[in-house]
């Protein structure tokens, strides 16, 4: 089946059967939203004044997860339980009127296309809560959600039938090239013209419209990637400026509102060194937040221009890095993973396109070659998209239509690593040869890159031996994979090791395998289980 | 004035006026060992029982330093001033004997051939105390000191003459392929045959030689990298596991000895995380005796096997790598650059030699190749030599004589370096073109590695403008190096810049310039000032 197919049926089967996941119910299925709402105080200012919180237990667990006022009165605490069974609920509040209140309900099995949240597995890689692998292929549309409705509309036809599972975007507006449209709500109450905005409110139909995006992505099987901060603002609204109390407060409304959507992943920011009006310190306060007051720990990074921010720091939970030449080549992917000891995430490599700027003109040929180099190290990276338009919408800011070469060659790495064995393709000897990834002894996918050879004399790295004294007679099946025709070619036959030196295992009867003299060729060599 | 001539005279400068630095004196210059030195009790352990140390004042400046028990009744404590002037002391000891001794003395300006210890310098660099640039060339001899006493003669007759300004050396000796051999002493008392040491107590012969060792290095102006643990041990003499309060009165103790010497740099250990004995938070804790207990704040970092330490952690001063592979290109090399905001020294990156190992293979080529891409991406770069020989002297871990061909083009590298800008070579287009490095606008070290043009059209990257519209019309000399046969021809003339595009400026006359068609050519380009 294939990811459009599997998709619309993702769809149909949660109109037809699945509850809206944000209505508060007796029954709740795993890793969906639970939600207490709640009629309270509406004098003062309750963004400020009310504090709201709920304490959810099941037997000895106990999750604490913070509430939010959305206006007309309404006060709502989500919770995206865990474990399946009876759960009760006990809310605080400094408003009496919240206080105390109780309930209980029950959590169902989870239906077959939710898996829960994506957390870091095998150190390097990730998988669904259910223990699903998860193989990373994001995208990146900035601001997509602040468009028109039709065009958002858009982009979420074209992510449903794209292969990417995970989208990069902001909170925020975003004003730079080619987003020079002011968006269709604003975070909070104030006069757009004059830029004078209330920061101790927020404006909940803001928050409620990117939910529903959210919620939209959610539905496709794509994980939100949530850029909480972000320059391209330099004042114009003033959003990347200011106070920090307002700062904070922000976080917690948006970790308050939407921790409880299990494909949520927060970036801390974009470019956060471009930020000027910040101090690194300010995103190491935010990061705290953020992994304080998020109850699931959803997963957490934050993005660089040109200062990669300091990725060991306990809370970050992988790399995402924006780096325009890392995944050139796998030796220069995989350096990061010995630093980090964590996922790399190569969120910015250059984007597909044709405009002026150097970072946004890659070939098509040359973007998911990229993709390539960084799978074969260990590593994931990021697509993005600025074709020149006369509408001005480039895909990389506001979604819409892809117009590039790359999608279609990433569905085929996207099979090929659904395809790879669950937990994850590393590098298997990366001082010497860094374009062979995969499981030793088991799996090897190996990249040739720009290389154009027409014969490859068939040889694998040493494998571990365990008890064996050699590995000699170990068989593998070999196929050819056209990375940009998409083609796998099986060569017929199997291989069987013979020793050829203290690092290396050939074919015993010395076979070569035939390659088509042509670019961006990998081998995928599979262990015959015997 | 060649290396060689140099050194020469500095040792015939320090023969004829300098005094020891290690005697007690009422002066002593700058930068060198004052020592007191007192008789005490020899009563039971003195290595334990007794605790001395010493407050040196000057002004509101104080420093505390600990002192040791050198045998024979006699205890000493060391001070390295860091300031001109007089200077007083008072002991603090619990012995009755060694507390509250007082004494004065004068600290004089340095001598021209010490500049102090080296420090980090321009966030990536260093540079001696007195700002001189130092423009790190290592190599390593594991346990070159250890060996039989005209072995030791050889090799620092051989160090004398070489290009290289750092050695790394182990404090414990080293048991491994081609080093079956016992040391010449040992740093325990005990039984050599049956490895029953006295961890309690040290052998003061072992550090004096050690001492001895880093002074003649201080002598020749080469920094002793001095490498604390390590794991080519195995239990054969156990000095890999000792209990954890032994490794601390180790550290202390070398601590006490060392620290005095201008030219000491710690590295915690070689290989660490293949001490399997050890944990990571062991290090961790060892950096952390290391600096809190030396008073100078030496150079501090840590080597890594497979899996590189955390080198984001505040007291590590400069990230000391192995990879066999990041050195391959400057694109790679220049990536832990901005993880770390550190200098980062590839100390192990493999070695030119012609042993089986693949670690010990590489031609003399390959390894100024890789020197050479470490300079241009703003790192530094280390070398060893592993030739196999009948006399199973390999100057990587003994040392000796230097047979391979890379030390006379290193050589021809140092002079390179010595020529460029003080505040060191950074990156100028690392994600575009990461084979250019300099200081922009001013000076430009383009290495072209295995490329053999024959032609290369002038341009440089967009330089700094600041006031400046447009950097047309400013000047540049051009020189051709050919980095393997040693030779630097200029181009005649000079080069004035127009602008090509957003990112490049050429020749205002299109002109190129001719190179050899041969490999390891590197472009450097000077401005020249109007």
């Amino acid at each position: 089946m294939n990811e459009f197919m599997e998709r619309i049926k993702i769809i149909t089967w949660l109109l037809v059967f699945a509850a809206s996941p944000l209505l508060a119910a007796d029954t709740v299925e795993q890793w969906s939203a639970f939600e207490i709402a709640l009629n309270g105080p509406t004098n003062g200012n309750p963004y400020v004044d009310v504090k709201i919180s709920a304490r959810f237990t099941q037997g000895d667990s106990a999750v604490e997860a913070g509430g939010f006022y959305d206006g007309d009165g309404i006060y709502r605490v989500r919770f995206m339980p865990e474990t399946q069974g009876e759960w009760h609920y006990v809310t605080e509040s400094s408003s009496a009127e919240l206080n105390g209140k109780t309930g209980e309900f029950t959590v169902t099995k989870s239906s077959p296309h939710n898996h829960g949240p994506v957390h870091v597995a095998n150190t390097y890689h990730f998988a669904y809560a259910d223990g699903t692998p998860y193989k990373e292929l994001g995208t990146t549309c900035y601001v997509w959600e602040w468009q028109p409705e039709a065009l958002q509309e858009q982009t979420l036809k074209t992510l449903a039938v794209s292969p990417f599972n995970k989208i990069r975007f902001c909170v925020f507006p975003k004003r730079y090239q080619w987003n020079t449209n002011e968006p269709i709500l604003y975070p909070f109450p104030g006069n757009p013209a004059a830029t004078n905005w209330d920061f101790t409110r927020f404006n909940p139909k803001y928050f409620q419209h990117l939910e529903q995006r959210v919620s939209d992505l959610q539905k496709l099987g794509i994980e939100a990637d949530i850029i909480l901060f972000h320059p391209y603002d330099e004042g114009h609204w003033g959003f990347d400026r200011m106070p920090a109390d307002a700062d904070d407060r922000y976080l917690r409304y948006v970790i308050a509102r939407l921790a409880a959507y299990r494909n949520v992943w927060w970036s801390l920011a974009n470019e956060w060194d471009f930020m000027k009006q910040k101090k690194e310190s300010d995103f190491v306060r935010f990061g705290e937040i953020v992994a304080h007051d998020d109850p699931y720990h959803h997963l957490l990074s934050i993005h660089n221009g040109s200062k990669i921010f300091n990725h060991t720091l306990p809370w970050i939970t992988h790399a995402s890095i924006q780096n325009g030449a890392a995944v050139e080549e796998p030796g220069r992917a995989e350096l990061y993973r010995d630093v980090y000891r964590k996922p790399v995430v190569y969120d910015e490599v250059k984007y597909e396109g044709n405009i002026e700027s150097r970072w946004g003109q890659l070939s098509p040929e040359e973007m998911v070659f990229r993709f390539w180099n960084a799978t074969v190290a260990g590593t994931y990276c990021g697509h993005g998209e600025t074709y020149k338009s006369d509408d001005q919408i480039l895909w990389w800011s506001k979604g819409g239509l892809l117009k590039g070469q790359s999608p279609a060659r990433l569905a085929f790495l996207k099979k090929v690593l659904d395809d790879a064995p669950p937990e994850g393709i590393e590098p298997i000897d990366k001082w010497q040869n860094p374009g062979i990834g995969g499981q030793p002894g088991k799996y090897y996918l190996i990249y040739l890159g720009k290389q154009t050879p027409t014969n490859w004399d068939f040889q694998i790295p040493k494998p571990p031996l365990g008890k064996l004294q050699s590995a000699d007679g170990m068989k593998f099946t070999v196929e050819v994979l056209d990375t940009w025709n998409m083609t796998v070619t099986p060569v017929p036959g199997v291989f069987t090791l013979k020793k050829k030196d203290g690092y290396f295992y050939g074919d015993k009867n010395g076979r070569a395998v035939t390659l088509p003299g042509k670019p961006y060729i990998a081998i995928r060599i599979k262990r015959v289980s015997e």
